[in-house]
């Protein structure tokens, strides 16, 4: 990577930092120059405006899921260990100070039209189709029956509530909750 | 009431909506007034600060979400009705413009502590004490069996990803995915 390149970058680690606390809305080129310790001049030619930023503190963050949950998954067996392993894997990444930016983000900008959302509405999508994508493979190795969709749906609520749990009411027995609402999925998709 | 009282109670309302879709953060005395065409001053009067607007905000909130959800709900017959009274129930509140503002205020506060915060933590922790209440009446009528704090922080869980399909992703299928799951909750809950 060029110098500018490992700048950029390691600006979006410390906007995404601070949006997974703040929010994204909270993320304009002066808060991040002050927390950051860089000029406004520098962030407006690396990132032009607020909205900008926004989109780019939401692609950067979407590169880091990909590789640290998304994309180890897919090398476990096909079926029930990937899907075991994937979300494994987003507990893990829920674990992070914040949490998941996904999840603050998408109730922060449900209301809020714009480019920003539009990101995060390919985002979520993306997120719930690769989790059907995933239990469809166990459905053609022959271990579980059901709608993918469906599934989807709701191992996304169980990570939620997980959220809410553990960050809001930093509630201690919220991941062993979040396992055994995860072993009853399985149990009902198998065949 | 007194014309305080009333005049208190619309300016609750306006800002209760107004929380909705800009985040309980974006609710300050300035851009409350110039939504309620009211004078600063007389705000002030009112709410003394912002943080003590937005605590009453919640507070307000919460007086509806009862009146709505809850109490309508303890007059069905106790165990399955009741608990699918609640569900229904929330799912209407739900679609109000804006939706449900405590699912909002859970992301955008878990990481900003102070009273608001502090709020909004017993009311999400009465929310799920309350389903688990529900769920121990078909417990003691001989219809369900299992744990009420699981099955609360699975429900939750199913209202979650139904906020989050429907509002963020204006998914036409959400609501019949959110019925699906909690008939297959049910359905694990019985005896």
């Amino acid at each position: 990577m060029s110098k500018g390149a490992v700048t950029r970058e390691a600006i979006l680690d410390t906007a995404s930092s601070l949006a997974r606390s703040v929010g994204l809305g909270g993320i304009t080129i002066g808060t991040l120059a002050s927390r950051a310790e860089l000029s406004k001049s520098g962030l407006y030619a690396h990132f032009k405006s607020k909205e900008s930023l926004q989109v780019q503190v939401l692609e950067h963050t979407r590169a880091r899921f990909v590789a640290q949950v998304v994309a180890p998954a897919l090398t476990a067996p096909r079926g029930e260990a990937r899907i075991r392993a994937l979300f494994e894997n987003w507990l893990a990444w829920d674990q992070q100070p914040g949490g998941c930016l996904f999840v603050a983000a998408s109730s922060e900008l449900d209301d809020q039209p714009g480019p920003v959302r539009e990101r995060l509405v390919r985002d979520q999508q993306d997120w719930l189709d690769s989790i059907a994508e995933v239990f469809r493979t166990g459905v053609s190795e022959g271990q579980f029956s059901g709608s993918p969709e469906q599934f989807a749906f709701e191992l996304d609520g169980v990570m939620l509530s997980h959220h809410m749990s553990s960050r809001l009411l930093a509630d201690g027995l919220s991941v062993e909750r979040a396992r055994v609402a995860f072993e009853a999925l399985l149990d009902r998709a198998r065949v």
